[in-house]
């Protein structure tokens, strides 16, 4: 399965210089995820910057995990100005990201080492957002990088692999089934207000159903062509509790929604795609929390997960199906679970595309023929998912809140100037 | 479970004569179904007098079956002026019972005895053959019985005792899916050609998604307030098959559907429900080829089977949850798998739509509260379905088609009618 294992991937130049922003040592999501996954990368990457709001936090942090190259920083400007910074990371709530990023641009004009930038999803909380974050960055001729992880699971890959070596056939039905987590019943003391407001752009339909839909169109690789959805929320007022899940008996209002059905096909083999995505804590008894059902014509293609967060989540794959004959049309049926028992999701997907940056600026990977100037991952096997990737799940997010909105089933506008010929090339002999 | 087994259901009067329809001693539906169930019931039921359009058929099945009180009929002018009819039943195919019953009620004007009819699901091939039917029906004060029998499938009911008992607490999402056999890539060269064709009204949609749907709406007590529909015909062209499966190289068209994404929301609490409906053979691997998932703020609810016939087939149920204790919102979580090992659903589920017959006609039902005038069962445990609840389903058949065609989402309108108090009433005291 690792097709990197085999070959050298340590490059004969300086490690790219990693500005960090929003790393600390000792809370939040980058010192779980990037930070230990860079650390496996010590020759491709090395932090040389490191900006918190608060300076104490950026000094500690350095100090803590020993970054002797780095430098802290507290403000976005002269941050922006460091000439020692190749690939800035940036891994803060969402709702903080658009201004940092705009100032980000803005000051960093004269840095001409500024070549990379890595962001989580969603990039912006809305469309709009998106697109003009991705546009700044088409300008500046900066690669980008957008933390679709999903793509880069060892389950999703060997599903995609699967599924374009032919071995379920033709697709002709999707069904998925996700509990997200958050937005039940019950929300902690300690949980940021955000999570639960509509305007922050961070919830299920974000989060859930960005990352879960991106990864099936990555596998299918297929967009949609027409898509409706639903969306609901059933649940106005949460009740909070302690650190102990006690209930304090106080209540908080929510405006984010906690269930979405969403239903559409598929530009490739008009596949009907069922999809609900519930929020709250995943308490299904007699199915998994997070299913995704791949069904072709000549076999399945299962996806299992403990909750709805596939693209940070230790999966099972199913398989069941077989490669055509080349002189017959049947063939052995051939069935495979697919399980990495001690598989870090959390850190290794993120890890896995830190090492497709790293193959793509190194040119370590010889048999990946992704072009110097590619701006879209598409479906390709090789690279990695950049903001015009994410823009598309955007666009997606943006006709589900139309559809409910106008409370009809929408075309997807605009699907032409996907190359999918192009989008989809993967590498001759990856393995 | 059999909350019948208790008391005494030998009626203290004359069974009711049988004038049936359709019945044929070497084929179809009703020789499988209806007569088993009935020769269960001879106390009850006693077959008068058999139509078939030839009549040799009906001699032979007369002679067959011994059926020695029986008249064989071959024309319906003089099978409806027949007076040693109480009940007629008619099974015959969908797009041939139309003009049928129009003629049964057209030449038993005189006929007093003829007090109830009893019809295969779907009554019509459309909202309007069914809306006039039911129509008919009414305005001669005849019992109608529609064989929504999923409705008596003992898995169903169960379902329905544990969500009306509290006992999965709030319904707070639905998902199905569903594989409907025929209408996949290959069709067996003896299938009559209706089976394939739009007009006919039988198919994925009326059947697979009709049954299931009454199905849902029974055990929740709930109507649909919205829907959402996508219908796909991505098979146009099916290869036909021999007795033995095998491939003949001639194909036949189909314009019939055969995938249907369904999604909506339940008038009681708002709830998503997410339904995707499949033609072909059942072949999924790693799930059952029907399932209809429940879950509720305490507990789950599953119904599976092995293909999508929830109403004919025999089923298991699994139940997590609890009843909540007087004093205190928690209870102990109890689970249950129930399955009927021989229950054979064929018949079973047929048999006791005729047994809900009897104990309405011959009040052997001591704990039933069903009015003597009662014209639709809506959500009630005892009493059968009626042509009216058979037109609630074509109904939302019908909003299916058009949401479909407009590409919209839709409310369902003209609910006030249904008064969910009335339709709900259970026996007080059945078990």
């Amino acid at each position: 399965m690792n097709y990197r294992s085999a070959m050298s991937t340590i490059p004969k130049a300086n490690p790219l210089r990693v500005g960090f922003v929003g790393l600390a040592a000792n809370k939040g999501w980058a010192i779980k995820s990037h930070y230990p996954a860079m650390m496996q990368l010590p020759s491709q990457f090395q932090i040389t910057a490191v900006l918190n709001l608060d300076l104490e936090v950026s000094q500690t942090t350095i100090e803590k995990l020993k970054l002797k190259h780095a430098k802290p920083f507290a403000d976005i400007v002269s941050f922006a100005k460091y000439d020692q910074i190749d690939l800035v990371v940036i891994s803060v709530n969402v709702p903080n990201f658009y201004k940092l990023v705009i100032d980000l641009f803005k000051y960093s004009q004269e840095n001409e080492n500024f070549k990379y930038l890595f962001a989580e999803w969603s990039l912006g909380r809305n469309l709009e957002e998106a697109q003009e974050i991705q546009e700044l960055a088409s300008q500046r001729g900066i690669h980008t990088v957008v933390s679709l992880q999903g793509r880069k699971s060892p389950y999703v890959l060997r599903a995609k692999e699967l599924v374009s070596g032919g071995y379920i056939g033709e697709i002709n039905s999707v069904e998925i089934a996700v509990i997200g987590g958050f937005y039940g019943y019950e929300r902690p003391v300690k949980s940021p207000d955000y999570l639960y407001e509509l305007e922050s752009g961070v919830n299920l339909i974000s989060v859930a159903f960005g990352h879960t839909i991106d990864i099936l169109q990555y596998i299918t690789s297929s967009y949609f062509s027409q898509v409706n959805a639903m969306i609901f929320n059933n649940i106005p007022t949460q009740k909070l509790v302690d650190e102990n899940g006690k209930l304090t008996g106080a209540t908080k209002p929510k405006t984010a929604p906690d269930h979405l059905l969403f239903q559409g096909s598929l530009t490739q083999g008009n596949v009907p795609v069922s999809c609900s995505l519930k929020g709250g804590t995943p308490v299904k008894k007699f199915t998994k929390n997070l299913i995704i059902d791949i069904h072709g014509t000549r076999g399945d293609l299962k996806l299992e997960g403990d909750a709805g967060f596939a693209e940070m989540s230790n999966l099972v794959l199913y398989f069941c199906g077989g490669k055509p004959n080349e002189d017959s049309s049947t063939s052995a049926e051939t069935m495979e679970i697919y399980h990495l028992r001690n598989y870090n999701s959390i850190v290794g997907n993120i890890l896995r595309l830190y090492e497709a940056i790293a193959d793509f600026h190194f040119k370590t990977n010889p048999h990946s023929k992704l072009p110097k100037d590619f701006a879209r991952q598409g479906f390709r096997f090789d690279g990695f998912p950049t903001f015009s990737d994410a823009l598309e799940v955007h666009k997606l997010i943006d006709l589900v809140t139309k559809s409910h909105k106008s409370g009809s089933s929408l075309k997807v506008p605009g699907l032409s100037h996907l190359s999918a010929t192009l989008d989809t090339e993967a590498p001759q002999s990856d393995g």
